[in-house]
């Protein structure tokens, strides 16, 4: 089994996005000599504008994706928020920008109040943690759009950051640390893959020898917001490149080390949590296809000095999040993990 | 008919917008004390976000609704990117705000290239004429979500405006006039009602007398884009209120009016463009209904002082837009047009 065979091809993805994305550029002209000038180029975790005053916006949106499918057939919508949140916030830090405000956007076919209450409990819970104020957002009722009564919950986010502190990649250094920090399970991503593999032979609703809980309350399990740790690293510490590893996962680092040319190398990664040797056994995938869709337990990743490596590891800790060191920068392109091409 | 009974109950809709806005709310003490505090309350046009120096965000998200049906329909994608940059934009003025930047987050079933590009190449178009850039985006592949091979467009947008300068409604006073500024047809709101009245007896290819163009593309004609002349109109002329006449129609304008506790009465409207006769007669739609769920051939209303209402009708015309006066604000509470109580 493939991400592609299951309906999400990353390759076709990728070049849709980077189709946009020249199409979009020529927008930027339309702020030259205005306040709120794009600092080029599109492509990274959030977009960034110039706001003056040593200020730097950083917008970003993203979706809960096919989560939603798992919440609805659990009928239990209280944690989709948070990862709606998560989605959007850890990207923003990714740019070492901080979390400052959300919108929502929720798709239904009909106006639901118990699952809109849900969905709203869980991002205001999700921006709590990640110390963002939600001032907005809709709810679309779009029964001709969705199938059936799933919907589908979209967050965007703004954060702040003086530009002097943005964290773009170009500082990463041959020979930095990759510092790994836990991921609380599945998170957001590879959903589509993982129901079409684990559905076949299980029922969300049975307890799963290994994951001690049901396989609905594993897959719900909320993505982990990183805001409140990494906000402290930046702080305290120096760091070069920071990766949400969502779609794509390993493969986002490149994203990072390619900024200085570099590739990366990761060679220690953390005990498999179960749920991902559940998915690779039960669906015959791939090595490489499970870095390149799964976060493997490592949600998001820190490049930094290598003496900086301890430290960071210990502000993780602070905050309850288990952080290891992974691998490291290296001069040949590409990122491999245990030895595996994988982007 | 009934834009309810075609699936849209705006009055259950408004009522689940007030369940999530009661939640989010206390979300706003993740910022106090910090920078980005947001202005009470959530509901207006746009969420707002004190930055310091004088400057406050406005933050909007919006999407384009079924209008995506009758693009697919048509297999023409180059418009909705206008709708999806316009109902943003036109949002965020009505705060007195200057559009910046933008997000698309684009759902479809599956990678098309030439629907992204067709998308992309509106979202540039509609990201040109408001003046903002378009500086990230997500395009999510989520076949299992979405009814069939349609897709979802949602945008979001960011504008910036001087504290002093916010136009909220506070200083609507009885007696202002309201200017109204022309359509460009039915824009984004009301099309699942269209839908349902129109295609059972036309065709979209068909071309239907007094329209001088097929029904599809009277449909599919962009929402027009209200940035640039009202810009002009606040750093011109004084403006009590800005409405955008969009879901739940001329009542949205009680949100401006009912801030300082008045209401308003429509009296001339411009000749009914020919669109919504056609739903009216096809469909057996009611008047209040109409004037509840259509722009009615007014998509934005300014609220002035009576003394600054010609020269607000001038600058529109300036920028090739029809304006005219609507009526004015009174001191009986709620909206009536033509003595039709709307809201």
């Amino acid at each position: 089994m493939t991400y592609a065979r299951a309906g999400v091809d990353i390759d076709k993805v990728s070049r849709a996005h980077r189709a946009i994305a020249r199409k979009l550029e020529r927008t930027f002209r339309t702020r030259r000599g205005k306040i709120g000038r794009p600092i080029f180029p599109i492509g990274h975790y959030a977009g960034l504008v110039d706001i003056g005053h040593d200020k730097v916006l950083s917008l970003h949106t993203d979706n809960v994706g096919t989560k939603m499918i798992i919440a609805h057939m659990m009928r239990k919508f209280d944690t989709v928020g948070i990862d709606c949140v998560a989605m959007c916030a850890n990207d923003l830090i990714c740019t070492g920008s901080e979390p400052v405000a959300f919108l929502d956007h929720i798709s239904l076919a009909s106006p639901d109040h118990t699952i809109v209450g849900q969905i709203a409990d869980g991002i205001a819970k999700g921006a709590e943690e990640a110390g963002m104020a939600v001032v907005g957002g809709e709810t679309a009722i779009t029964p001709d759009l969705l199938q059936g009564q799933v919907g589908d919950l979209i967050g965007m986010a703004i954060g702040i950051c003086s530009r002097r502190e943005l964290v773009l990649g170009d500082k990463v250094r041959r020979g930095d640390t990759l510092v790994g920090v836990a991921s609380s399970g599945i998170h957001s991503n590879g959903l589509t893959l993982a129901r079409k593999v684990l559905l076949k032979t299980h029922r969300l609703g049975e307890r799963v020898p290994g994951l001690g809980r049901t396989l609905g309350q594993e897959l719900l399990e909320p993505t982990r917001i990183y805001v409140k740790p990494v906000l402290e690293l930046l702080r305290k510490s120096e760091v070069h490149g920071l990766a949400h590893i969502t779609g794509g996962a390993f493969s986002k680092l490149d994203r990072i080390v390619s900024q200085a040319k570099l590739g990366a190398t990761l060679e220690e990664l953390p005990p498999l949590p179960e749920i991902f040797r559940l998915i690779q056994k039960t669906g015959h995938v791939s090595e490489p296809e499970m870095y390149r869709t799964f976060n493997m337990g490592v949600g998001l990743i820190a490049v930094c000095p290598d003496s900086e490596a301890d430290r960071a590891i210990r502000i993780f800790g602070r905050h309850g999040q288990k952080a290891f060191r992974l691998g490291r920068v290296i001069e040949r392109n590409g990122i491999r993990v245990k030895g595996t091409l994988v982007s």
